[in-house]
């Protein structure tokens, strides 16, 4: 509670723009990383929750936590790969240094840095940096998100039967949970499987308008696509409609089109 | 049968590099087209078999075909987007001017060219061209096949536990279909999606074991594949292991070392 703010916003809107400022570089330094990385063969070890982790999810990882902390040392950092810390803070850094890890690892050019940062829980700015094409998607609260730079609005959708759906991985849906996904998918034009963070980035600008999924780890998932596709006009909740936060669940579903996102909730509720 | 061949093979090797290198052409052409259209909106048609298409997939095939019909007004074309030409000849080439169209169309960056020559039906030269990464696969009769102009080899994969696998799109599955595929995966250490040609390049490469896929449209979406998997030292076949020819099926399963894929081909048969 001691950021500084005033009645205008204007301070507000000055630290969003320089933690923005700030998650960009980090986007920088991860994507220096990972391009570094492109086509180099890669071991993986496999964790207790049986996803797998490279040497260089830990290396982003660990040189991203260095840059917050010597920079906002008050602030906390949650990551995917290890303990997180300072959690009870105002202010919380929610980074994945590799969304698509298995892709990373098989060598197909689908995977990104997700970075947010959060205040009592709510993701505030969001980077979703895709290195391999050199895309990258911004938001934060009060500004357009931005695609490479240029100001983007996601997309009106008419009716389900025109919507164009992605759902990253489908494995990890449970039997209700893949009746639903069906049910779902079945009123929509058509699906693309396994693009993982590149999808969400995709609602925010106008080419997909349904995204789904289940099962993703945790918080480092999803956090820094919040800002990106509020940013941009679109929605993007739990299954049951819930603002998400550092402590949702795992269950997404954004939509480009805010009714669509309203029907897409009556069919999970539904079914 | 008018094709000049010598006992010492002299001949066949020219011609087989004189293809390639013209197959190499037509990938640069391709690629040019795509690469215009990078971030263009892509409006799309619904075709017949309820699969979408663009102008752009229409523009990239008429321009290879155009091309073609310059360099060898004697061979046969087979595209996805329009009629087949000359297929009784001895030499015809099959293409698929974007594979991964619904990628395309959605923006999603996994989307290729897939240029073959086949001969008497049977694939002899192959191109996987991605022009978002400028990543090309290369497989003739009789050469290694290569990875951006370097020789690959496919790898060995000491048991199914270790595989890594690939299914481009789980959805064409049929019911008995979707529990072989099930009971393949449960074998292996973990299976990425969404990936159409990209995946198979990664076998011959050597960074996925196994890719499998069925309901891939026709003979466009795979006869470009043969040539650069069995040039890796791979091997790619129908489910029953017959070799893919112009007249296959569209069934396929592809694996980097012989072993996994006479396994995998065991499992396909007994489930």
């Amino acid at each position: 509670m001691s950021f500084p703010t005033d009645p205008s916003g204007a301070t507000d809107a000055r630290f969003i723009a320089e933690t923005l400022a700030f998650a960009e570089g980090l986007a920088n330094a991860s994507g220096a990383i990972l391009r570094e990385n492109l086509h180099t063969r890669r071991g993986f070890h496999t964790k207790q929750d049986d996803s797998p982790v490279t040497d260089v999810d830990r290396h982003v990882e660990e040189t991203l936590r260095t840059l917050i902390r010597h920079r906002y040392p008050g602030h906390g950092i949650l990551g995917e790969e290890f303990d997180g810390q300072n959690l009870q803070a105002e202010y919380v850094w929610v980074i994945d240094p590799i969304d698509g890890t298995k892709a990373f690892i098989t060598g197909i050019p689908i995977y990104g840095t997700l970075i947010c940062l959060a205040r009592h829980g709510t993701p505030i700015v969001g980077v979703i940096d895709h290195p391999v094409t050199s895309d990258r998607w911004t938001g934060a609260r009060g500004q357009p998100s931005r695609f490479n730079g240029r100001p983007i609005t996601s997309r009106r959708c008419a009716s389900l039967s025109e919507a164009l759906l992605s759902c990253s991985n489908p494995e990890p849906f449970g039997p209700g949970e893949r009746a639903v996904f069906e049910t779902l998918r079945a009123q929509t034009k058509w699906c693309v499987y396994g693009s993982s963070c590149y999808a969400y980035g995709c609602v925010a600008s106008g080419t997909i308008d349904l995204a789904i999924d289940c099962g993703r780890h945790r918080e480092v998932d999803y956090c820094a696509l919040v800002p990106v596709i509020e940013g941009a006009g679109g929605v993007i909740t739990d299954w049951e409609g819930r603002p998400l936060t550092i402590h949702s669940g795992n269950r997404l579903i954004a939509a480009g089109d805010p009714e669509r996102h309203a029907e897409a909730l009556r069919i999970l509720a539904g079914a």
